[in-house]
């Protein structure tokens, strides 16, 4: 009996952005793991063990799901978004690290539409230009690398997409980035606050990056920041095509 | 009678990869303008008339979509993968501005799945970090602004997207980006060459960056650059979630 395990991206959260690839693969699925909250978006189904888990417990949780596929199960592992940006893939590799005995299993990635493709959309084009994208809320990663990065992606003029700009683990990250980016010279970009995109209670807010407030983001935002070029024309932002 | 515009990415290659709100979209569709290789992956349908157009047409084509929206069709506007992401939506807010009296016209754009994350979900989860994407060929934008990027992206340690490395307008831009990238500290890091992923051409090469040779790149080719903390595990490359 041989099992597999598929890691997939549920999209932003309107189902009609999750891909027939990833849906043909949840339906052909015997046991799907993920957070909570994305495990929900996954219907239940005779025959479909569902396994949702904490927030936090990404590596036990890839630990879990390699150990299912070894035993024959049909595993997938769901993230919001695409799998492999800030999300599932990684952890699950990092797990296939340290079990080599697993490493022939049969594995595949299958990619969704990440946040910031869906905030973008709705904002018009702000990442139509070479971009950046930053994780502000990974407790793996010091403060000092994100405050390097972000330094030098003002420095480079790439719009920059940050995602968990709010979050348990660093509740003061967008407060500390804002004022970072604002004295690398970004107080006059545009930012963009794409708060819940695709459901029904998104909200997109664009104004200058000094208006900015930390409190405008909620654990559901992705902040988008654009470059010096960045226009705005009634209520679309976008980057144009002419270097800055 | 009132006319749309929709700018909808068709995801890399593999209709599977197509999200059904395209899907919808292009099924609704009166016209459908793009490069002439996108628009031939819609089917031809009755009351459906298909304007394929050359690479280089942007604007015009941009401009042509508003027309015929403002007329009273239902035109959707194609690009591969996302249409945010070097790609037709900033091409259609540019000719927006220069025409004031459509402003008013119902715009959407549907976000797709683009090139880096297919080629990243085919490899792994090299974008499993902070990154970030840099386009080779826009001949809008000068070779310095690139290299700047190239340094500036090497110093943050971000793993770097390269989208449309070898074109007819920059020939040699990938040979100068790994020399940039070679002579910035990074000639131990980990690349990947995705050659038309999802597609019966695809084909994925993994190496060093010091191995890489620029001839291994086609059209159809996205590069991706590793982090300095990037793994290898047989075929498989990830960005560990710890910062390197």
């Amino acid at each position: 009996m041989t099992g597999s395990l598929t890691i997939a991206g549920l999209g932003p959260g309107d189902t009609a952005l999750i891909t027939p690839e990833v849906s043909t693969a949840l339906a052909e699925a015997t046991d799907v793991l993920g957070y909570a909250a994305y495990v929900a978006r996954v219907g239940p189904r005779e025959g479909l063990r569902l396994h949702p888990s904490d927030n936090r417990m990404e590596l036990q949780r890839a630990g879990e799901a390699l150990k299912l596929a070894a035993e024959g199960r049909n595993v997938v592992v769901v993230s919001s978004g695409d799998p492999g940006v800030f999300a599932m893939a990684a952890a699950v590799f990092e797990a296939l690290e340290d079990a080599p005995e697993l490493q022939d299993l049969s594995i595949r990635v299958l990619p969704g539409v990440t946040a910031m493709l869906a905030a973008a959309a709705r904002a018009g084009a702000p990442l139509g230009h070479d971009f950046c994208a930053i994780n502000l809320s990974d407790n793996l990663k010091p403060w000092t690398v994100i405050e390097k990065r972000l330094r030098l992606a003002a420095e480079a003029d790439f719009a920059i997409a940050i995602y968990n700009p709010r979050s348990t683990s660093r509740p003061d990250g967008l407060a500390r980035a804002l004022e970072i980016l604002g004295n690398a010279g970004c107080a006059d970009r545009t930012i963009i606050f794409a708060r819940a995109v695709t459901t029904p209670k998104e909200r997109i807010e664009t104004m200058s990056l000094r208006e900015a407030r930390p409190e405008m983001a909620d654990m559901t935002t992705l902040v988008i920041v654009g470059n010096s070029a960045t226009r705005r024309i009634g209520r679309w932002v976008y980057a144009p095509r002419r270097a800055s």
